[in-house]
């Protein structure tokens, strides 16, 4: 399994909220979108996951997240994701959200 | 079945976009809302519907809106949805939006 | 300032996923929801915030959630929002969701 | 101005319903994200259309959307948006979206 996966995002005017920055619960969206990236690059692709492992989605136990550099229109985030701890039933991604260079999230 | 329901809906700060107005696409999931509780007024709420005849969600054919009044953060927003054209495997709804008497959408 | 404010959501068919269940970001939408009606509770309102304080949105710090029971359309959650860990400049908020009696998340 | 410029979008797991299809209001979220490329194709980026016109958030005045074809988690949608009536107030425009070669909305 790779440990590394990157998704690129950019930020769209209907992600943002009424101060202009991106409504925070949208980082918790293309925090899903970036977890099924990884599990892709791993070779585990959607479908594949589906058929294999009759999977449908992914339980979620516990988000959290810090929020840094807020995130306008258009901007460009990259996301990369990687393994933290691995348990018999429970698996733990991290998402680090950079934005042209600076962390966003 | 009823001919008219009546959904009220409050706008929140992260359903309206950086021009500080609600984000166009939040009418159209508004209108989504006001179809279950139509069905639901007509003594066929979701949970029936997906027992009875294994309904799982409404194949949408066509939608359309026009915008008229803009609405902001905490405004109220009622939806009448009524019944349009029923043909044998079509059915119409109508959604009206209002707002504090006016027009919405 | 009150101590502690309820909301009262009512999970719609959209806000879920393929897995039948709330896609998890829309928690998120509900705190932030919940966020604004602790502070209308505590007799600030959204447009008094803004009017006195030109307030503008809450730069979010820290978000954080465990999820627990998956919720499906049709459910009814409470989320009871009280207030943390007051400090100068920053403020925190714990939102607990409730479904029928069980922690949602 | 360019007559027509293509938005790839793809489809994530978020975006769609408990009937596993995309969730309807998101093609119109995706009409706006094609919107604004449309502008950026003619040479008028968002934050240029900010500066020279102090505009934010395009009024839109009508939308209607007729979809045919269901779309899944991780389908590539292409929408090509091209220019229709223009009037000295309003713009028309018209989103197709494709997926793989055929119509999806």
């Amino acid at each position: 399994m790779s440990r590394t996966a990157t998704t690129t995002i950019r930020v769209e005017w209907g992600d943002c909220d009424p101060a202009g920055i991106v409504y925070y619960p949208n980082f918790f969206h293309w925090c899903d979108v970036a977890t099924w990236n990884f599990f892709a690059a791993s070779g585990l692709p959607l479908i594949e996951l589906q058929k294999r492992y009759g999977i449908v989605g992914f339980p979620l136990l516990e988000a959290s997240a810090t929020f840094r550099v807020p995130s306008r229109p258009q901007d460009l985030l990259t996301i990369a994701t990687s393994l933290g701890t691995l348990r018999r039933k429970t698996l733990e991604l991290r998402h680090a959200f950079w934005r042209d260079g600076a962390v966003a999230s």
